[in-house]
């Protein structure tokens, strides 16, 4: 497994203030990895609502299955997630490990069961102890403090070579709230609802029907339009909590409540930083890439194509290798089922125009386009001629690390 | 670019018999390797029928375009096929190279440009020179001979490690039929239609239309079914050529005609061979996969399955790393969008049944596993416990010779 920092880290990590009515922390339980924390329990006030977008596995985890059993009153006391072990294709036992993790923590909560949500990441098909838990459940309790969110992120790592946390605040009425999110990330990443786990918390009063529908609308362009392998994981979950204990926040019960505008925005912007984390952090990654469509028949059109490219392992080894390849691009283009017309395409590489209508560009430099390729972040554009429908996704190279890593990750 | 030959190539090269009415030349036309043999023609006898099935890709290559258009008579006099420059993604002047070639190869041979059929392998994007052909047509035309088909397989090769050549014999009625075959692979190779390049020859006397229709229906279990990165090509081109030159052949034009089924047999025989060592080449392939899925809905629901799986770079570099992951096998197949039951799921690696009914199997011995997980030939089993869909699919795995040879390609 590889430990040295992805080249690609945000060089600024903000901190994260206090969200009232949260309280964190983490412990090590030694599930899979020695000299390293990796379980995080979150506790919730009373009166806090939730809603959560799962993973559309047809195969998904045990704590996947429980967290969408239990969503529908939205309503949340505490969060217990782990890594090292995805509690994933465990049969039986898998559900039990989950009752069984939920009725200990709620007894040390003082809450019941079915608001005590779960989430698992880490390897999957292996049997996860349930005794884990149970050894340090108590202590994280007693120690759960408002604050650390950093050490929240850190301990729901696998591969991830960095944590990922993003704040951002927003007026809901004329009262502040703020939004803190943690995410982890790194391989087995696909559009499919969202990444392996991410966790958002905020100090606003909003129902869960309108959390679920604001979530739902901003994962689409975030955490929906990153991929790193096209490889959709069992466990992908989103989850946010909204406790209500801002001062003097109005409880907004409706999505399409005016007074959410500005919420809304903000909760995007701590997804799509969140997001881009995922794919600054995918495994191996040494080249952050932006896919942008444009001219497309719409922007379903664009998106489809978009992946087609971004999921391309011969378009991500050519920016490993910081080759303008815009041949594989066509190729990928053409692979993706949707309206394309070959001699109306154009392709640029880092603001470069590399290929225009179906050709090469005439004024093609190959030094130009060589030094843009050396950036850590590139840019790639195709322009299809064709319609109005435009779409972003952001994904990253395919390097040899990507194979080592995944090579002899569970041995 | 790798140069050593597949640790999974064929050790048994079969000798091709002649085929009456073919004759072959090849010659290093310096189209972008040195000291090699790049274009190959192929000349056909008067009365040669031609069927062919091409890739499915939005943006063609100018040679895909030439042939479609040029199918419909089922009638052929020449074959020219170049590698190193794909043609594709190369505008007008692409299209006017296509017509060159066929008009100075016309010329040379004596027939009109239209039974003239090209294909071109490697490079997309940059512009292929006419010149190129210009300069060694007459040689080819005056040089042609029958038989060597090893020299034909070799110079239409891109990254590929060894020439693919595969022969066989059928009666029709009572004569004795040869069927011969070449292709080459190597990368950007995903099921649609064909793979890259495949050309098979043979002196039956078939209509083009049941040629055509032969030729559909074998492909769908052999090209169709190998994937090496799920990258499907501009350029895949799979035609067949029918002399009719064996002594005392009768014509026959139906498909369905009672004496063809021995040819459909060989032909289904030479078609699954070649597409077998495609795999077996693919791009820094150490392992031969192959994916059998039972117990789906229908056989397309075991086909996308199993393509799933096989396109899945997590399971690919697990095999590499010799890692019997069925964790990563479960996501595969909850990923594929079709039905299963995470519950009833097996799941073999060579032989050995890993996983059954959606948990760890209980007689799991990791020693007797990773013993089977060194063989070069890797056998994946997937049963779904959902109805009678089977189907069976060929990859290989995914290394860092894979991206090695992917990054620095074109540079």
């Amino acid at each position: 497994m590889s430990s040295s920092v992805s080249p690609l880290a945000p060089v600024h990590v903000p901190d994260l203030p206090v969200i009232a009515g949260v309280r964190l922390a983490t412990a090590a339980a030694g599930i899979r990895y020695a000299g390293r924390t990796d379980v995080l329990l979150a506790l919730f006030e009373p009166g806090t609502t939730a809603a959560g977008v799962f993973t559309r596995s047809k195969c998904p985890s045990a704590p996947v299955e429980w967290c969408r059993a239990h969503l529908k009153p939205g309503t949340a006391r505490a969060l217990v997630v782990n890594s090292g072990n995805a509690n994933a294709f465990t049969g039986k036992s898998g559900r039990d490990v989950c009752k069984f993790t939920a009725q200990i923590a709620a007894r040390a909560v003082g809450c019941k069961p079915k608001d005590v949500f779960l989430a698992s990441t880490g390897v999957i098909g292996e049997p996860l102890k349930a005794q884990a838990f149970d050894g340090v459940m108590e202590g994280l309790v007693a120690n759960a403090q408002p604050g650390d969110f950093l050490a929240a992120a850190r301990a729901i790592m696998t591969t991830d070579t960095f944590p990922k946390v993003a704040t951002a605040t927003a007026k809901v009425g004329k009262t502040k709230v703020t939004i803190n999110g943690i995410a982890k990330g790194a391989g087995m990443i696909a559009p499919d609802m969202a990444t392996m786990l991410s966790f958002i918390f905020t100090d606003a009063a909003i129902s869960a029907a309108a959390l679920q529908s604001l979530l739902k609308e901003s994962v689409a362009d975030t955490f929906n339009a990153v991929t790193i392998d096209g490889d959709t994981s069992t466990s992908d979950t989103l989850m946010i909590f909204a406790t209500g204990k801002a001062m003097g926040v109005p409880l907004v019960a409706r999505a399409a409540d005016p007074r959410l505008k500005d919420f809304k925005k903000a909760l995007h912007a701590v997804l799509a930083n969140l997001s881009e984390q995922v794919a600054r952090d995918g495994e191996g990654a040494r080249k952050l890439v932006e896919i942008m469509v444009e001219g497309a028949v719409s922007k379903a059109s664009a998106r489809r194509i978009a992946m087609s490219i971004a999921n391309s392992p011969l378009v991500k080894t050519a920016i490993a290798g910081e080759d303008a390849n815009w041949g594989r691009v066509v190729m990928a283009v053409g692979k993706a089922g949707e309206p394309a017309d070959r001699d109306k395409l154009s392709i640029w590489f880092g603001g470069i125009r590399v290929a225009h209508k179906g050709m090469r560009d005439p004024g093609y430099d190959e030094a130009r386009v060589s030094a843009a390729m050396k950036e850590p972040q590139i840019r790639l554009k195709v322009a299809l001629g064709l319609g109005k429908g435009r779409d972003r996704v952001l994904t990253c190279d395919l390097t040899k690390e990507y194979v080592a890593i995944n090579g002899d990750y569970r041995s």
